[in-house]
């Protein structure tokens, strides 16, 4: 925190931060911005890339087109924190310059707007991840992957709001207020990567990068109808990303890149590993991009594990409806289909609960504390819920993690296809047991959060809409098998829910990155999807 | 512990153990066995593969031959701890009897015989780790590398001793007694892995299995004139290897081949890694070998970061002087040369001390409470250290040691050489700064430490012995930099340490295991080595 502000209060910093948006936002607003724009219309990272290389756009418009964008967003949503406009314009205009003396791009991602959660270090400006005793405090460096796709051309145009604490998986804090959802403001837009997912859907970014230690990435995908990669921990560089509860290992939180189509979001993970990112984060581990594996994985059938329901919280009727419509799809063209059992993802998900009391709360607490703001409801409870444990507790609560993660790949190693006998190459799963609620309504992140309990790689991707018609709540009254069943099963509502994105995830085993970005493209060539 | 001795007194379970392992070994006890013997003598592996695979030896006659010097080695050291004799000539009948029948050896490992720590489980034998409270408790199953061995024919004939606690680079416990250097008794062999050390050394064994959190694979090889891998944690399998403090991950032990011969190092290493170790460990990262990699490091001249002093503890005259040889050589060969700076590792070895005593040493002291045995003068001093620490204290300490694993991984790409440009390629540093050394003198593991902390690849090879002759003390007296140093420096007599090997260390990056063994090969061809 600056000097100057030490002694101010909570609300007189957040007055501040917001005064400076909004002076900075002002400039670039524009009437019915969000109408159809012809520039940020454009999903694919190569078409764009195209049109900047051969000079049918210039870097400064591609850039001007999305901040307008961005700043339409922001009013409809409010996902935006810290604003990098004038540093965005200005390295569009060096680049076009390069473009015009070199006559090439500066690199294959040469005037690509990117975003980034409000976690990841951009030089000069703040970090706040949603507190606000990290106002004033701006970073000394990028973030590794930030700048490595500087280096590939690529430019930072501002960043998205999360939750306080980043442990939620909606958009909130009283930094920056609440993020709604792009498709209707009483809703939530997910999180704790909302920011980015509102943005992203409303166009006005071309990629973000995200956090996921629980489901950040894919949920808010799944919920706005996007694509996100959570990949296993260790093979996209985290360093320079401050986190909640930063300095645990037992679950690290994995960075993972969000977008409007696949090529896209295959394209920057690949790009992003091809930089040698080890050079530059020693927790990243150097296995380039297999490109083996990506071929092998597209080249055949595929024996994909269903799983409908984890046995605690039962998806709501149009993701079961929308998931077996997938996998009878895809049993049609040839892939095998095998019943995935979910007998140990409650295990799985009470160690994890039990590692989010380890310190007793202290961790956010000082956070909060150095701010002096309010606590959001979730936080509170998750700060009061457990005593902090011992050290000498703590690591039998990793030997009882390390034997869970052994048993559910022993688990994987034994299940096989019926006809081929091959072992499962991929898993077909919901990502949140509902599509977009209201706000402070999400209350079961457990299909998500097993695949960081086992540092499994996982995809979200959008599948289909909720229709009114097709998913009605089932003749015969279900029956939950717990109060948190119920509570998620009474939040859906067809009518207001119908039109809202169905997002599925696909999950595979640890550094599988390359499999299920190729599994993705095998699913979306089977439903028929042209990206 | 077996219900029977569950109101045995420590002592009374340590008699037990003991009478039962003498009872074990006197059926192969014989004379004069430390003579030469034409099979133990066989220091390669693909050697006595050769000989197995012809049917010039038969498993059985091996697996007795290194039975008999196993015996004579223990008697000669007191290295061994579970004895699987019976076991082993049952599977080499049982290996032998295949080949017969099916005219090909079982796996590349047929009949070849091996030895692990006494931390390594191993179906139906006690995984003591040195602590009388694990006595009379079989391990349920293999650890995965055990598995995987046998898997390839290769087949255990016992398990080697280790200090209380582990966390010591002598060998010495309650349970199973002192281990002594097979050159002179009033010596150590090093540890934590010095029954492996001293059995290696006297021919008992082919090749060892150790672990290293410290430099527990690396100081017995180097003491004892072997080579020894530390790869990086996550490369080779720890499923199944039960360990002090265990749960922790902060710097995690990684497991490694200890051998008499180079060649020997890399095919163990290599086998292990080939057989996708990472189906049966959750921890162990899918990377199989890269053979471009090793190939490339020896195509080519190195940069070689030399380093003689980590500005601590100065190694003794004969280390310096073998480093210094060995050097010269590498540069004559054409090798490049750099001067590497020390200015991180204190650093890094206080970090790894304060993480020594996170739990206020809970850990050991409850596996010593439940055998109630005494402790060892060492692992005393290191339970009583210091206090526990809380959960959010010892993630500051993960923030601190990530933050050097930063530092240090920008300092190695910062230094090229400055004939090709090139980044370092690998470190040549001492082990630990002295060679053998009377019982309980040894202080100081830095030298081995700081790459445990990095999780760096290092390995230690035989590069030398001391001579009385052209290793005399300094003529200028020696000006120590602490009391620590000058502990160790008043430790050096060229007289009794006349003869002893000199091992010295390689240091790759994460992950570098691959380059670190290339690394080891031009080193020894430069050096003239025949292996």
């Amino acid at each position: 925190m600056g000097d100057n502000i030490a002694i101010s209060t909570w609300d007189n910093i957040v007055a501040r931060k917001r005064s400076i948006q909004v002076a900075t936002l002002a400039a670039y607003e524009e009437e019915k911005i969000l109408t159809s724009d012809s520039i940020t219309s454009i999903d694919d990272v190569d078409k764009l890339s195209e049109l900047l290389e051969k000079g049918e756009l210039c870097a400064e418009e591609v850039i001007l087109a999305y901040i307008k964008r961005a700043v339409a967003a922001h009013k409809l949503t409010n996902c935006l924190t810290e604003i990098c406009f004038e540093s965005a314009l200005q390295r569009a205009r060096t680049l076009d310059q390069y473009l015009k003396v070199n006559g090439k791009p500066i690199g294959p991602l040469h005037g690509i707007p990117f975003t980034v959660k409000d976690q990841f270090n951009v030089k000069g400006v703040d970090t706040t991840i949603g507190y606000v005793g990290m106002a004033f405090n701006p970073a000394f460096d990028d973030a590794a992957v930030v700048k490595i796709l500087q280096d590939l051309g690529a430019i930072v145009v501002a960043k998205t709001n999360l939750p306080q604490s980043i442990m939620w998986c909606e958009t909130e804090n009283p930094l920056w207020g609440l993020t709604t959802n792009p498709r209707n403001p009483a809703f939530t837009p997910g999180g704790s990567t909302g920011g980015e997912g509102a943005l992203l859907t409303l166009q006005g970014t071309m990629f973000g990068l995200g956090t996921d230690i629980g489901g950040s990435i894919r949920i808010p995908s799944a919920i706005n109808g996007l694509y996100g990669l959570k990949p296993s921990s260790a093979r996209l560089p985290y360093q320079g990303v401050p986190v909640s509860t930063e300095g645990q290992e037992h679950v690290p939180s994995a960075i993972g890149p969000m977008t409007r189509n696949l090529f896209s979001l295959t394209k920057i993970t690949k790009f992003i590993i091809n930089s040698q990112p080890w050079l530059l984060d020693p927790r990243t581990v150097p296995m380039p991009w297999r490109d083996d594996i990506y071929a092998e994985t597209r080249s055949r059938p595929l024996v994909i594990g269903i799983m409908l329901d984890d046995g605690v919280v039962k998806a709501h009727p149009p993701i079961e409806r929308v998931l077996k419509e997938v996998a009878v799809k895809l049993k049609a063209a040839g892939h095998e289909l095998v019943d995935w059992k979910p007998d140990l993802h409650k295990k799985c998900i009470d160690i994890m609960d039990a590692f989010y009391t380890a310190d007793g709360g202290e961790d956010i607490r000082r956070a909060i504390a150095s701010g002096g703001e309010p606590y959001i409801p979730h936080v509170k409870a998750l700060v009061n819920r457990g005593k902090p444990i011992s050290v000498y507790e703590y690591w039998q609560l990793n030997k009882r993690k390390i034997a869970a993660q052994k048993a559910y790949l022993d688990k994987w190693n034994a299940v096989k296809g019926a006809e081929s006998g091959r072992v499962v190459d991929v898993l077909l799963t919901p990502v949140i047991p509902h599509v977009a609620v209201p706000h402070r309504m999400t209350r079961w992140v457990g299909y998500t959060k097993i695949w960081n309990v086992l540092d499994y790689t996982a995809l979200s991707f959008p599948a289909g809409t909720v229709s009114v018609e097709k998913d009605p709540l089932p003749s015969t009254p279900f029956k939950p098998r717990s109060e948190l069943d119920a509570f998620n099963w009474n939040l859906y509502d067809p009518a207001t829910m119908d039109g809202h994105p169905v997002g599925l995830q696909i999950v595979g085993r640890r550094f599988e990155e390359e499999k299920v970005l190729a599994a993705a493209k095998v699913f979306e060539d089977v439903l028929g999807k042209t990206a």
